[in-house]
């Protein structure tokens, strides 16, 4: 593949004898690697000898821009080099027909295929030119993705048919990727076949392949070709969500959300599975509205990118085993019931098409593996994504839905759950409980002594006691709203320790009003009156109770008492205030600047699986080991989940959980009873009465 | 895999002490393969440790059946075993069930799975109990197939679903397969995983599971299913033909044919190419119509033979290169034009699906490899059946139709090429032309005195002179006929060397008549006349010499003057008498006995492919190191094309081929001019004038 050879770098060399010198010495930054090499040797060549990290889509004949580099001008004691601009062979013919036919090169940018060296030099790769570049990711505490797709480009120059070797056309387009890409036992799809004598032909025996995994020809087009891409999907219960990346670059270009269709079958997971055993096939219809959604979708997102679904040549998919099943067209009903066996678990890896996707013929889809028949392949991307088995320290990394994903562990032991918290975290089954959208409630502050709140609603940066606020536009409630609301409720002496929303408060404020035998919080009032019912709080009780417990259970089993970090992922994850979770004592004890939402890390996992291949294999490695605790057969979960009802659950962070959640104008509003621990006294007194 | 262990022959043994012996020798018949096993082991463990070819399906549950063996009862003083009946556990309740439930065991017959070592035993395998069984074939001379599937079905029993443990189906089904079958890095297609739940359940965890090459899972059937099928597909110009076999004893089940849909194209290979030409997107409807055929042939087959499409899981596919590209959905105009580029010249495997053949959703396609542009994947068909590369001695193999396909070599070298013989040897282009179909004229005798002819039709086994022989049902000549009449003019002096019809024999005869300006000579007047012209004459000696010149140009190339063995493969092969087609020198010398037809060696190449797994890559390594010629560039093809127009052409064997086509009641017609050659006259001579 390569033809200059590196020579010992001891070799003479040095200063030009009379002749001129007959090598030279590279040195490549960042990467430091440094070789010697015959004078006339490219740039390309020379990094290609050495392994440096350097791009090209078109093989070295000037076209594709990949390779672009900037010669370091200068005297380079460090490395020994004198690196001067006479070093390398002047701006050329190729280079300037590219930056003027192609695309215009920055000032110094160099293409590497396209200059030679005549002496010493240092050249340095500009990340844009390494294939495997890093993504920056959002969250600054989380590793970098990197890049290095699956599906890569490959220009060709093709030998045309001889009738004196009377070789198919694919075996010439094989025998070219060999030659320039170092390729072999290469296998093509029959979609790519039925292209190929028309792309070689258009293209005039120049032609750029798609390699997936260096093992599959996916896609041909005539001539040069140098951008492709691919889709990270999450295909959620309520919702499905994709990012189309470029495959090169790593770069989301277009995201888009849709609501699963198959909201229309039941709205959440088990009545979706209770509609399958009610009407045998009903899995087929559920499959044919997701796929279509998600295809939609697609169209949706390649459009925004400014492509097309036949660009998108590679698709990753996350999702709950429900999902995941739906979307193959597996039946979902043994995920309903015990022993929740999944078909299947590990990883899988098809054809778009058999998923109906509507992309390029040769796109390929990747499905990340479920970990359990309650822990599915969104837990593995938030698995991925989060990487504790990479860390010393443990994590404990929790996916709030319908039910809890706990992930517990290390990089010497990792463990996983599913927990019963039912759907009260996202706002359903609570009276004005409702999903996470514009007009729902989701800061709540209750002022201790008039027992007055102050709220803010989604898609209003204004507090209700702020100009600006639209008291009519308040629709109902969110799961993150409902957990401060709740908590606030305790801090201020609305709720007692059991969760019991006491008479007493009746008599305080009309916010407290009788509601059949028990009492209710008016939170607002208004168009639409939303308020805290005791039944609403139970629930609450129970979805924080079902959590801890689910914990607690791993703690056991890990045999820890207390968690290096927590991480909140998903959506409720990222609306909720870290601080009022511990107020509740959804999670155990940590230090609260190591409690930090984790954003959409199942989304995010399929994002590095699309973009890294070598992620894959590190989660369906990881995947295999971890441990699975089945939350409904483990004895303990009934004792964790009764101790966890109590509000809030006594743990050793709340003096300076407290603090944290103290409200400055805050006055006491009664002094409670004996009984309580000492702790919480202290907790009490932190707060700054 | 294997429980019981074999110990070393020479441990302690022979007759029983006290206390019975602890082990025993076997040994096992036809291999010869013998050990020492621990007394209880059972003979399918003892096969199986010792590699003894016995079956099993079952994995050694006594239900498959698949394992029988027979004791041989006596003293075995070659084997030095005293095989005694005693020496085997009795007749068990195991094997009763069997007998009594599945199928009845023969006399003497023990299921090898249920049947344990008490002492030294002789076991014959029969061969319906061996794996690598073999399949005769029709003509002696030929090897048989050795029956290896690549299809095999494997029974297991899997693990229930497990809270504590929660793998999906598809891993635990993965674990019995590489415990009881020792399978491992298995693949599963989609199209299983959506029945896989369903099978496990309905079987109570027992099932079958159907394995493609060692590799993939491409079926799966709740409990015991012991037999699976495969075709053979050869997809002519004209005729599409089928043969479905049973996967595990090679068996035909049935036979069926049918025409090529895609006649109403064109009739000829170049009229379909022309169409494409002419209607962009042709080739598509030629895909659909031929698709269609082979589905609706497989399913006539598939139920003549007792079964259904959907337990056919293995297909193998012949056919010439456009017929190849026409099914693969690729375009097949570059194949009607130099350089006739194919798109892909090697053997292709895929699913049965993507050529939407209507069968099992697991079955596979195998379309065997092509050699070049003109030389398409039915020669190598006829190669794989022929196998000239396992000889020494040199043959030359030609398969006859539009073209004709000729391949000369023999283990050290192989050549091959196609030669544009047009379709006069098919019947096309003859003014009596037809089909070989019934009412084609197929044999012909002409008495040299009178020059009357005697012939008979296909359909008739009477001759025209004798009782039974149905003049009206006459319809045309077909190729072997036209071969025939044409050598038989010749030897009647009828026509001469030049192949010009001669006026004298107008006046011989009311047979030979003016014919515009030339003459022809009426082989058959009734209903229809079916006269042979000078046109009809000059389109054999077009098509003979350019199949001598083609044959000619391969024996230059690879050096030989004679060849050792001729093999006439195809219909026409098949039909037509080898000594006339000698006689109008179609091929060169070679002693009469060694001029043999192959018959549809294609087919039987396609069912090789599909029978023995090893076969493919056989002959993939076969077609790559075949080195094709291509007629149409070489200069000699011309100049051995215009010496070949002659009839008889020259050649040292006519001498004894004389003797073989002289007719005893025949007379001298007239003394031939001078100028011929003593070796002609040696010929006659030798007619018995």
């Amino acid at each position: 593949m390569v033809a200059a050879a590196a020579v010992a770098e001891d070799a003479p060399g040095g200063d030009a004898p009379e002749d001129g010198p007959r090598d030279a010495l590279i040195v490549f930054t960042p990467s430091g690697r440094r070789g010697r090499f015959s004078i006339g040797t490219s740039i390309l060549s020379a990094a290609r000898a050495l392994g440096v990290d350097l791009d090209s889509v078109c093989g070295g004949r000037g076209i594709c821009g990949r390779c672009q580099v900037v010669q370091s001008v200068g005297e380079f004691a460090k490395h020994g080099v004198s690196s001067r601009a006479e070093h390398l062979t002047a701006f050329g013919l190729v280079e300037r027909r590219y930056h003027e036919k192609r695309a215009p090169l920055a000032p110094g940018r160099r293409l590497g295929c396209s200059t030679n060296l005549r002496g010493d030099v240092v050249i340095d790769v500009p990340p844009d030119s390494q294939v495997h570049r890093q993504v920056v990711r959002k969250r600054a505490e989380v590793h970098a993705i990197r890049v290095d797709s699956v599906v890569r480009l490959r220009f060709v120059e093709v030998a045309r048919p001889d009738m004196h070797d009377p070789s198919g056309d694919l075996r010439r387009v094989e025998a070219a990727l060999r030659e320039e890409w170092d390729l072999a036992d290469l296998r093509c799809d029959l979609e790519v076949l039925e292209t190929l004598q028309a792309a070689l032909r258009d293209g005039n025996w120049r032609v750029t392949v798609a390699v997936h995994g260096e093992r599959d020809i996916v896609a041909v087009w005539p001539g040069l070709k140098d951008r492709v891409y691919g889709a990270a999907v999450d295909v959620g219960s309520t919702t499905i969500a994709a990012h189309v990346c470029d495959l090169s670059s790593g770069e989301v270009v277009a995201s888009a959300g849709a609501m699963n269709p198959q909201i229309r079958f039941g709205e959440d997971l088990m009545s979706r599975v209770s509609y399958v055993m009610m009407n045998p096939g009903g899995e087929r219809e559920m499959t044919a509205a997701v796929r279509a959604a998600v295809r939609d979708l697609l169209r949706e997102a390649a459009e925004q990118g400014g492509t097309t679904p036949e660009e998108i040549l590679d698709v990753t998919v996350v999702g709950n085993p429900i999902m995941h099943h739906l979307l193959l067209g597996l039946n979902p009903v043994e995920l309903g019931q015990a022993p929740f066996a999944l078909t299947v678990d590990r990883a899988i890896a098809i054809g778009a098409r058999a998923l109906e996707f509507g992309l390029h013929p040769g796109a390929r889809v990747y499905l990340l593996p479920c970990v359990a028949g309650h822990v599915g392949a969104d837990t593995a991307g938030v698995i991925l994504s989060e990487a504790p088995y990479q860390r010393d320290e443990v994590s404990l990394v929790v996916d709030v839905g319908t039910n809890a994903e706990i992930v517990l562990g290390n990089r010497e032991r990792m463990l996983a759950a599913s927990s019963p918290t039912g759907p009260a975290f996202e706002g359903a089954q609570i009276s004005s409980g409702q999903r996470a959208a514009p007009g729902a409630i989701e800061r709540v502050r209750i002022d201790p002594a008039s027992l007055t709140p102050r709220l803010r609603v989604i898609g209003n940066d204004a507090w209700s006691d702020e100009s600006g606020f639209d008291a009519d536009a308040v629709t109902g409630i969110c799961g993150s709203g409902i957990i401060e609301v709740v908590a606030e409720m305790y801090l201020a002496g609305i709720l007692d320790e059991d969760g019991v929303i006491r008479a007493e408060g009746a008599g305080r404020s009309d916010r407290v009003v009788r509601d059949g035998r028990t009492y209710a919080y008016v939170l607002h009032r208004g168009d639409i009156e939303v308020r805290v019912t005791q039944n609403d709080v139970r629930a609450i009780q129970l979805a924080k109770a079902a959590l801890y417990a689910g914990v607690r259970l791993l703690m056991d089993r890990l045999g820890v008492e207390r968690v290096d970090r927590i991480r909140l992922a998903g959506a409720f994850g990222s609306h909720i205030d870290v601080k009022y979770a511990m107020v509740l004592g959804l999670v155990p004890d940590c230090a609260l600047e190591h409690v930090t939402s984790a954003g959409n890390a199942a989304g995010t996992g399929a994002r590095i699986a699309l973009l890294d291949r070598s992620s894959r294999s590190e989660i369906e490695r990881t995947v295999r080991r971890i441990e699975k605790i089945e939350t409904a057969v483990e004895p303990r979960f009934q004792a964790h989940f009764v101790e966890a009802m109590a509000i809030p659950h006594k743990t050793a962070a709340y003096p300076e959980l407290a603090k944290a959640v103290a409200l400055p104008a805050r006055k006491p509003s009664r002094e409670r009873g004996e009984g309580e621990g000492g702790e919480r006294r202290r907790r009490r007194r932190g707060r700054g009465r």
